[in-house]
């Protein structure tokens, strides 16, 4: 699977250069190997699986994506960047406008494209996957994380400090990190609040999940610094 | 594996009923099992490894433990138990004492146990095998998460109601669901800080990051609900 000559899979092969319909089969291999990656993890996952999945051959999945570390990579750095992109689109929208903006503006810009990827099957299989990135190899998911989320949150951190001009840059940071692992948490999870509730609470709907982390962690941010 | 009947090892065999030593053997199955859960995952892990690692026989581990489930079952709720005694023993001391309590001293409560596993290779391990989680058999996890975790949550909350009176109790839940999703964050990537941040910030030590956690996070509860 890893080997990158391979020639391109028999159907089709009448044209020679890009195949006919590349950006259908690309998109449903990406598609299809979202949900088993996120099903079965990195090592579970089977080209074969894939396959059949995504109804090609695993000769066209070697052929599009090489071997399955760089399937995995493609997989999650299509979702990864259009999330980044989301994000650093509201940000800049929140700088380019005429009112002032708040801390609770830019929580928001950052919570908004993460949480709308529960509204689809998608979405949420790259959730899972995301989740489940501890248990994939730290030197795979390190650099994929690195390359996805680190350029934002340092845009995000600036636009706080500017905010936040009481606080030093290393609580900022350690602030904005609790940030990600809360709504990490929230998004892969979201039955546990009825779990430890016991049904008392429950997830609500995603505008409300929003709004009640925006309170939440727009309070942490303000907070006078314990160093 | 999943073999309850087997019969006991042959190694210490003269002896009948309990075999001598069993609690120290018992104990480094456990912390060898940790360890290659941690490592491995649940599917990952083989019994031969654990065998090899704990200097037993496989069959030992059998005649012990049972299946591979009953055995990562033990081993979680080894730690799991201990935490959720920490931390109930915690709270009981803050509800004892003659001085009132602020939400911070119920906040450090409840973290400082679980910050306490990262000085022990044992407490490193389990809190690896806490993040992998995620990637495990949903009836496996989710059954285990609630046998260790939740009564300690509505005790915790619970007392957190009678200092936040403004809070609906459903909201006050979410609220911790988000304290349970950052510690889980920060204990488990401890690096990210640094990668974030491009070096910005970095992990500081134990106390500095509980107080910095109990800081944002009872402002965070203190704040007005935004439903």
């Amino acid at each position: 699977m890893s080997d990158d000559s391979a020639s391109p899979p028999p159907v089709r092969r009448s044209r020679p250069g890009r195949p006919e319909g590349r950006g259908n089969h690309r998109e449903a291999v990406l598609d299809a190997a979202e949900r088993t990656f996120a099903e079965r993890g990195f090592a579970g996952a089977s080209y074969r699986e894939i396959a059949a999945e995504a109804a090609v051959t695993q000769a066209m999945i070697t052929y599009y994506f090489g071997s399955k570390p760089d399937l995995f990579r493609e997989v999650y750095l299509r979702r990864g960047r259009q999330l980044a992109g989301e994000r650093m689109a509201l940000l800049e929208a929140l700088q380019a406008r005429e009112a002032p903006f708040s801390v609770e503006d830019v929580v928001r810009a950052y919570l908004v494209p993460p949480f709308g990827l529960v509204t689809s099957t998608g979405g949420r299989a790259f959730l899972r996957l995301q989740a489940r990135l501890h248990a994939e190899p730290d030197e795979m998911a390190f650099g994929l994380r690195r390359e996805v989320y680190d350029a934002p949150v340092r845009a995000f951190v600036t636009v706080l400090a500017g905010l936040l001009p009481h606080l030093p840059a290393d609580v900022l940071y350690r602030r904005f990190a609790q940030i990600i692992g809360i709504y990490l948490y929230i998004l892969s999870d979201a039955h546990r609040i009825s779990e430890i509730s016991a049904g008392a609470a429950a997830m609500p709907a995603t505008e409300t999940m929003i709004a009640e982390i925006v309170a939440f962690t727009a309070a942490g941010l303000r907070a006078q610094s314990a160093a």
